[in-house]
């Protein structure tokens, strides 16, 4: 539940806190370069080889993955005069999104939201720094490969990103990481329509715990995905000069899609709700009935025990001394026996009328 | 509930991903061609033979009925030089609805709503790109005329369409997509004012389903409004010159009923609420009613019976040994079972008078 | 619950639909014409003869009440050159409260308020036209004369309005309407009270439901009074030059009045939500009591009577082969019973000790 | 719960309708006329005679204690060309809190707030004219005397208020009335802390009655204290040149006093909203519990009665002619009681495993 | 629950009041001097001989700890001419949050929050004044020592501090304060999860209260945190000159702290009222079994034990007359009992036929 990384109160401010061993992966750095007519991809274990110098017209992606190795960090920060804040961010994994405006570059937060096998949301921090013509994204792990189409294209060439500058490769892996929760929340609907049904027919228990994880996984993909709505909106509305006119456009549409999935969300988490209070009404109606069933049948066959209890007493009428006794005379009258359970006849009538009266039957 | 289409995350954007076979219906075109003084109507299967040349001064209303042909939508959206942005969200149905300003034409996304014959809300996306003198509207099944009216006004020349520009044409359009929502609405009404009165006499779960089923149908509605509001209200302060100024008072005029719309829908959401919390009072009420009936009555007899029960063993008075014995002397009174029954009757008596103290009687 | 009248979808805009017939009032129409000086009064059937010439310095009141002539309507339109979406607002009665600008008059709705009989409200739509020297006002129906005290301080010259203009006057009206809920808000204000006094003493079905009947009648005010406080302010800020600035400070006035509504109207609703709170909890409270005593009397009881069970039961000791029996040895002891009642009462004692510390007794 | 007075609706603006006789307080004048050098203290009946001229450099506060004589009221209104509606909002006592600023005085309604011995809130309202070097207020009862510490400190020459013009009056006034709500908070802070205490050991319906009227309390500071806090808002920006640029600092802080108190209002509700969930999901806990014991010993007897009650039955084995006889023949059998005994005790074992393995027991 | 100090209403503003013997601790003072090249630390009993003359290019941090000395607090306030209203707020501990600009020093109150031992929250006021190249900073006891390590950082020459400027110093001790939130959330963090993995598998009365005093501490980080938000954006906004640019973006950094321990606030919030629910649901699902296993165990039994009731009475055939007697000849028949068996075998069947059809079973 607390996932942000910190580090102890009264740290210095931009203090690069390693990770303890074993906690994060050693990085593996892949330089991508490319422009309108080539590409080139390289995968290294150190970046310090590959900056030979800044090519002209084209767009180097750098991807490091794994927050293992404070010293690179703080070298590739040195490198390309990466605010010693923004650096810190990037192991502080766990931060909301956001976007914020250094000298000359922008440091961009997002967060990558998949589902687990179990149903749990996760999410893994990824930082972006974007600068003239190069970005540079940093990755804890390389589990889910959400990057991958977006290689593809550039080695393909499809679409717009070969004849498109850093910004838009920067667009492209912020669309991916938005656009990943459309599936999210499909498969969530669909299981909602399936708690619904069952909610309908027989309400269970089971139903009702997958209702409340939905409802917190809701709560979580709202907590990341409307700051990264910010996000996109900053970038819409960046003045900086490294987000190109031409790219806005694509950003709108990105922007519309955190939108949308804004409003699914909120609409789930009524619709969640919705049927939380259907099943806390249908269990209160349920134990109503219950009682009522409980009350009749009681009610009905109570008083009629204690009739039958009461002509099994054992008074004796014919006492030692022969004298006159009042001991339960109806036991040995001929009609005692049917008028006894005529009796009892009325009494259980009686109160089904009343019951019936009650529209409890 | 998931009703939006999505392309797989990190698909290039602006990519038409065509339906499944069988998914959408293949596209039919219609082509009308008004000016104040004449009306013309084609209904086409392909658009590639009508558009011969612009005519001066009339509208050109261009509708094209089904999505399930790409190439069509593509060489469309080639012929009118429309953003392939926009041409994606056409394919992508389910879109909230929006108005997005491009260089030389307004692309407007609406939601048809109607009630189907179980009760239950559908949307239908109707795209419309707003050109200079063209109008250009593309829907996904002909399943519901609601532009017929419109249509009909055109060919009688009644009203101002005839006299008006495309903008109009929009307007009168969107004006018949929000309408649709006050019959639907009024339905909705009528359905809740009937719940209540059963409410108020005898609830059953039937009523509380039902009532389910208006807040869902009031979030729906809720849901499509709210932006179909926004969409409104864009178009009255849109500064492209696609909109006339004249056409502006109608346009507030729809943007008013969009209001009064979202006015209905929240005052019947918080009566939905009302008679939902009024239900639920009610069957708390009645499950301790129920169990105060089973309480007097269970308490009042429970120790009558066991009284009945202590007179019922069988302990005998005349041992073998002809001994004394303390076993029942009772039973063997003339006066024993006169004074049980007196016993019994105080002990009933005392009850009563105690329950009706509690005010449970 | 759905008030409001519409035209069929798809109609064309400012289209006067005639109310069926019986259902609204064949219109009659008053004349009021007053400047510092003097008073004229008319009523006549029709206005066509009144309108010779507008009169100089002077304030003309035309009051139209009923809605059942069309086509009066539509010549009454022309004569002043009422704008037709305008006159079509006027018969789709169940407006939400507005001011619409238009180029020569501003068109106000608002919705005149009371109380039936029966404890439930009432609205009626007043639509005013306020031209230059002249307010024209169209109502619904003549039950509740609102503007009889407005016309009294006209005849009397009473107050400021003979020596004001047309806008003045919209604002006497407006005020009247306005006002007229406080007594509203008073006589729910003693009726909650009343309720929350009875729910202390003893919580019947009764006043939970006369508190939803008051909730729901919150709500409506709530929605009627909301954009009437907005009225209010955009007049109070109006600049078509129709509004004299000595009229403005009266205006700001009334725009207290609505704040203060709306205040009483916003702390009843949380007066009747904590109301309905204390009820439910203190139903569910009653439940718990009820519970208790009769767990309490059912778990003495129950086993006592079991024991007594247990000694009625049949065993027999004398064999018919005159054999050793093991059955019921107890009942031939000359001090069984004794012991058993004896046992009976441990028992009890037992069951009140682990009641009194559960604290249930 | 309604006491906000009102004219009835229709009456002319700025009329001032008088209290019916014995409602309001005939009124008394108090005049304090100070410099720094300098106090002057006069108690009057009528302050006709009290206001010769306008002295230099000094303050003036006249106040006026009781509104039971509208004619005072109306000539003080004439003598310092106080606004109708002005002296009108004075007469209609339980006004919103606000300022208004008319031509050369400002308006100011404030409303006094104490806790009346049976706990519940009072409120009285003051209203204050502030024109250039004179102070006026007007309040209803001379009950509670708020402002005796101003009039000492002006007695005294203590602080800075006697150096200080009629506006610093005024915020000493306004800083004494929303003072006075910390020690109110603080006794119901003291109060819900004792509730809490008691709801943890024992909940009963006394505390929770306590909870609702504490709610209530916080719902009517809370109605007056949002608008006081406007007040001193618009004091503070206020451009007239009746507040000095010395007195704004000093504003500021009453500002600050009153967005404390409003913050302890917020949290107090929240800890109220708490405790009444606590109480309630304990009171639901707790007929969980009762109903738990109920089920185990009713569940566990009832059966062991019947069988009890079987072996209770008369049939007779020994029939009249002597034949074979299928009846009882258990009750013959030497070992048919201790068998007996040993099914129940069976019975009575197996229904205890069932509840420990539900967890019931 | 309620912590502020104040004045009785109507004292003077800028009152010193003096807490009451043994309330306050007497203050001792820390003096620490130092620039980029050097640092002197001086801890005295009063501050009246340190102050000889500022010193050109260096810091002064001036640290009062303990508010016992009116006197002493007064000649501070006289010395660097502090505002006797900010004076004030120093002794009114249990300020909400805030800074106030004042001629030529900002006034600064912060809430230091840590958890006590048992689990509740307290905080401590720490008042700031940050005058040019002066901080002064007074705290009321220093028993939680949060600037240690801002002191160690100076010290040592680490970090910027000691290149920086008063309002660098002012917010590494201000950001010391916010940071103190992560550790706190992030041990609430885990003592929710635990409830909630207790919830899952048996909820008990006792997470039940763990889960409203988090709600409670939550609650209460909210009340401090979001001012301290404030506080921070206000600084990072400040125009008096006395915040210098190069501060700015750690202030960013600082603010973009306290949004984050919000955002993790209202996160936790939900999920606490998630929990809440899903117990109380699971509370009432429970008493429902509960419910139906008595109800399906009574209505079995309670039918059977009547019949054996009925069969236990003692009406006699044989009358002493030796007359045709009605009484109970299914005694005396052979199959009498095992009839009368199978009546109640059927009977025990047929409701549990019923109880399975109503899934009761």
């Amino acid at each position: 539940m607390f996932t942000k990384r910190f580090s102890r109160p009264g740290t210095a401010p931009a203090t690069l806190t390693p990770f303890a061993p074993g906690e994060a992966l050693k990085p593996t750095f892949r330089l991508i370069e490319y422009g309108p007519e080539h590409v080139e991809e390289q995968a290294l274990d150190s970046f310090e080889s590959i900056i030979n110098a800044p090519s002209e017209g084209k767009v180097r992606w750098l991807d490091m993955c794994g927050l293992g190795d404070v010293e690179a960090l703080k070298s590739l920060g040195e490198k390309f005069q990466l605010h010693p804040l923004a650096l810190e961010d990037v192991l502080h994994v766990g931060q909301r999104p956001k976007v914020e405006p250094y000298a000359d570059h922008l440091f961009i937060v997002a967060q990558m939201i998949y589902l687990q096998p179990n149903g749990a949301l996760r999410t893994e921090q990824v930082s972006m720094f974007l600068l003239q013509g190069i970005l540079i994204t940093i990755q804890e792990e390389p589990l889910h490969d959400v990057f991958g189409p977006v290689r593809d294209r550039i080695r393909s060439g499809r679409g717009f990103i070969r004849k498109s500058g850093a910004d838009y490769l920067a667009y492209a892996l912020l669309d991916a990481i938005v656009d990943h929760c459309f599936p999210i929340l499909e498969s969530l609907g669909e299981s909602m329509e399936e708690i619904e049904t069952e909610l309908l027919s027989e309400p269970s228990k089971k139903c009702v715990h997958a209702l409340h994880s939905h409802r917190r996984t809701l709560m979580q993909l709202r907590r990341f995905v409307w700051p990264e709505r910010d996000v996109v909106s900053l970038l819409l509305h960046e003045e900086s000069g490294l987000i190109a006119a031409s790219t806005r456009v694509f950003l709108r549409d990105c922007y519309d899609h955190t939108i949308q999935i804004m409003d699914l969300v909120e609409s789930y988490r009524d619709v969640a709700a919705g049927l939380l209070e259907m099943y806390l009404s249908s269990v209160s109606l349920k134990t109503n009935e219950i009682m009522r069933v409980l009350t009749v049948i009681s009610s009905v066959f109570i008083p009629l025990t204690f009739v039958a209890g009461v002509y099994g007493m054992n008074f004796s009428q014919s006492s030692e001394k022969g004298e006159f006794s009042m001991n339960m005379p109806e036991l040995h009258q001929p009609w005692g026996y049917p008028a006894c359970l005529i009796l009892m006849a009325l009494i259980a009538i009686g109160q089904i009328l009343f019951f019936k009266r009650k529209k409890w039957l």
